[in-house]
């Protein structure tokens, strides 16, 4: 995607990522209607799917040609990476826009024959934008963000992190996470993906650990952690595929050898980091 | 303490916390001059202990019969809860302040003959006053508090507390709190516990848990939850003794029986619950 191509893009998704945060702010204090998808605590609410559609309709209208991968069925049957996407969580953080009516965001990433050119992280109640192109930056409202500080060292490091990474599961290695909080400084959870990864990219969380997420949990991330030299990859350090779910492991260069190393065996479904 | 007294000793509390937090915001992006106390994760910086002897000075000059129980050691060696007694927290959350330069708090609690009289949460960065008297309600800068919210299941819970929790300890059981993440709804944390206390009070967060908190860590968090109809004791269902160091559950009154029972043999040094 050429340059001019993706600035005129930019400024429409940013455009309709600010009217679809009016949306929500305005109905922010409507009566709630939740559903539950699939399990008791997996909710979406009609906010999550409304704000789904206006971005699938005004997509359609406007790209006809653009797809949209989307968490709640108004997207497209996507199988390949081929053209232009639009992966989108409407409302990431939803147990927080329904429990507390803040910390969640909007979060929307642009890829062109796979490549992330756009992203936005739309933190609504807080009116924090974060916004990034590619090769031009990322931008916390309309302040650029500084490249990643390189100089953490692992045991003072603060990471983001669900609670449930350190209760047992067949699939990951709850021991060797309890081995990384004895080591580090501190553990913290918000419970929104993209505000967590966005804070990574802000430098106040030196990094963030995710056993399954989707792509519209971190394309946005992926961009914008890109701008200011983060890594956002598989943990065993595989690259992010955007057509598949998994882990998700999102800090600075300098982390990241330390930690990919740590979480080599951490799940026992991928295969071990090469080398 | 009658109301008047509280209302003159609330005026001047609440200028000098705001006088602390100015000094704080001004200073925020001054290169820290940081310390480890205990071990290398427990960090102290100078401003801790420059707004615990601000506060020290202003007590002693207006209130000179007034103790002060503090965590910097500016305060006095108090023994026993006679007489009025500022319990603080000059900066609650110094792992935030250093790392994020935001999410922490000054916290005071005013206790009059063992008595929660007066309570201050400032999120400094946020300029989110918290603030409450005995008998007269609970604010969130010049709102009045919702009594807390007596609906909520314990399967629809959010609940903030220390990724450690879930921890092997010597002390605690934390395969109990393993089964208690299973079963809500999410686990948060931020990093602050007068901060954790002041969003139960709000009613975003259903309740906080703490292993191990100081009396400046509550004092203030105990007159707010008083106000809003909560609960704040030790995790057997005792109440705090502002003297000791102990467990903390704060929640409403209605989740409060389920919690106690679930963690009635959680800490293996305090005794079970009664009847």
């Amino acid at each position: 995607m050429n340059s001019q191509r993706r600035e005129e893009i930019f400024e429409q998704a940013k455009i309709w990522v600010e009217e679809a945060g009016n949306i929500i702010e305005e109905r922010i204090n409507d009566e709630l209607v939740i559903d539950t998808k699939t399990h008791a605590n997996d909710l979406v609410t009609e906010m999550d799917k409304d704000i789904e559609l206006f971005f699938a309709n005004k997509i359609k209208e406007k790209y006809p040609t653009h797809l949209l991968l989307g968490e709640e069925g108004y997207g497209d049957d996507v199988q390949t990476l081929e053209g232009t996407i639009w992966i989108i969580d409407p409302i990431d953080g939803t147990k927080n826009f329904v429990h507390q009516k803040k910390n969640f965001a909007i979060s929307v990433g642009i890829f062109h024959e796979g490549v992330g050119e756009i992203g936005f992280i739309y933190n609504v109640m807080a009116d924090v934008l974060y916004s990034a192109k590619r090769n031009e930056g990322a931008y916390k409202n309309n302040v650029r963000m500084k490249p990643l500080n390189k100089e953490v060292n692992f045991e003072e490091a603060i990471f983001a992190f669900k609670h449930d990474l350190l209760c047992k599961s067949k699939d990951f290695d709850a021991e060797l996470i309890e081995d990384f909080v004895n080591e580090i400084r501190g553990a913290r959870y918000g419970g929104a993906a993209a505000l967590e990864i966005a804070q990574v990219a802000e430098g106040i969380v030196d990094g963030y650990i995710s056993k399954r997420l989707s792509p519209w949990d971190v394309a946005a991330g992926i961009v914008i952690m890109n701008e200011v030299g983060g890594i956002v990859n598989r943990s065993n350090s595989d690259s992010v595929n955007m057509l598949e779910k998994g882990t998700i492991v999102a800090c600075n260069e300098v982390l990241s050898e330390k930690i990919f190393k740590y979480l080599k065996n951490w799940n026992r479904q991928e295969h071990s980091i090469k080398g």
